[in-house]
């Protein structure tokens, strides 16, 4: 029997995926793997910055291309707010002309083109004019969740970062600049890396959480709060366990599970107590390593009972 | 970065690929590979015997099923004419529950279920009853031909072997039982073997072609063509070159190119010199091999002037 190889029919497929990919949560990593297993070139089509959202964005535009490189995209096709004029037509135009796209990748509620004209099914009632090998995505669900960056936002923002992390397939990211904090950590004894977020960026509700430290390898205890001193603006504050080396210009932190909820302290001593029994926590939660995230909820809830 | 494989969302994608594949020619190939690429158990659907057709196809139930098996399928559901009464949606249903189709594979004009409602169009309308990863795949073209089993069909009526089997990806096939003749071949010298082939089974127009024999391994040459006793019935006989062996009960014969129309000879002196000279053309053809199918038709024309 002959075998036949795609290079025979599509020499170059050209895989495009089209979609916001806000966070590149399991269910868009999906999407783009299959792109990969096509075995041509991958151009993924997004907005950038996001045509509407100002704020609660899980990516920022920087972090959203890093992740895209990370996951093998040769091709962002960067569409901007004045491109949502675009008409449909147009849009897959420039997608077959320009780009030789072979293979369309998109989730089945996908619009795109002006006012939202285009989608999956407008592209089978219009195949006569875009014949394209179109792969629709319905809901993805993991453990009975449908995965989407609304939920994901939601779950956030209710401090739930362990079930944001299964639905991301990672440990949700916050990175940024280090910053001159008012240095009160460091009096108690535990000096703080002050973080500066991109304000739309999405912040996980206000608490205390274990987290990861990437480019020192190290865990941390990290603080969302409130800055009195800056209005609505809330602090992010991480302090790096046994280390004692330079903190970086930057610092790329992973949220790994919720240790609690911000509170007022009657006096120095009671947050410094409570600070140690964070660490301890954190330390408990760590012995084995990082766990795997689909385990943190489980090894969080014992290391809290060890306690 | 943490990496994501396919069995995280989809512990066992069944991947199911719907369509009538007679010939299972290039894009059916294409389709199916696709399907392999998912890593999934691979599901095929299709009619057997075809509903409507009862001639000119170009396999029969046995080389379909055969073909299947070659390019990996694990599971045939086949349906009979009378599962034509199955509504689009209780197929649908039938692929889902019963059989966990997690991602469904078909051709653009492709219509299933009762009154050919189904489609890939009907079922991005009905999105919400049947959420499904759905594949849709487009016209596909090989050297500006759009690949189907029609237009197959229509140029190995026409004799044009060599233009059918690079459509096909493969060299088009007749196998059938080995069945006595009159043994003229053999008073000549040229002894044949007469194959029984199928009556619903297409044969190339009348004509003498040069074959490869797959079961001996050895090149032939194959006459069809009419034969008076048996009124409309044609008869195809294979002559094996450079053989002495036992004839199998069973013979497969790859068609590879048309060496002539045939003809009526004024004496069975001419007819035998026509022979030598097809055999001559045959091996000069040959000379390097089987040629690539591509390849064919110039080998062909360059053997013709050689000779």
């Amino acid at each position: 029997m002959e075998l036949l190889t795609l290079e025979d029919v599509y020499p170059h497929p050209t895989c495009a995926a089209v979609g916001s990919f806000d966070g590149l949560h399991r269910a868009h990593r999906y999407i783009l793997s299959r792109c990969r297993t096509l075995g041509g070139n991958l151009l993924v089509v997004t907005f950038l910055p996001h045509p509407t959202r100002l704020k609660d964005l899980l990516f920022t535009p920087e972090e959203k291309l890093e992740a895209l490189e990370e996951m093998g995209v040769e091709v962002v096709l960067t569409l901007r707010a004045e491109d949502k004029r675009l008409s449909a037509e147009e849009f897959m135009r420039v997608l077959q002309s320009h780009f030789q796209v072979k293979v369309l990748l998109m989730g089945y509620d996908h619009h795109f083109g002006r006012g939202r004209a285009g989608s999956p099914r407008w592209l089978l009632e219009n195949y006569d004019q875009f014949p394209i090998e179109l792969h629709v995505f319905p809901p993805m669900r993991y453990r009975g969740k449908v995965i989407s960056s609304s939920l994901i936002r939601e779950l956030l923002k209710e401090g739930r970062v362990e079930e944001a992390n299964e639905l991301l397939g990672y440990r949700y990211i916050l990175s940024g600049k280090v910053i001159k904090g008012k240095g009160l950590g460091g009096k108690l004894g535990f000096p703080t890396a002050n973080l500066s977020i991109p304000s739309l960026k999405l912040l996980p509700s206000d608490g205390v959480y274990a987290v990861y430290v990437q480019q020192v390898r190290r865990y941390g205890v990290l603080h969302v709060g409130p800055r009195p001193t800056l209005g609505l603006q809330r602090s992010v504050e991480v302090h790096i366990l046994n280390f004692g080396g330079e903190i970086p210009e930057r610092l790329k932190v992973s949220l790994v599970a919720r240790l609690r909820d911000v509170k007022k302290f009657a006096s120095v001593e009671d947050l410094r107590l409570q600070i140690e029994r964070d660490i301890k926590l954190t330390n408990i939660l760590f012995s084995d390593g990082l766990p795997p995230i689909e385990e943190t909820s489980g090894r969080l809830q014992s290391a809290q009972r060890s306690l």
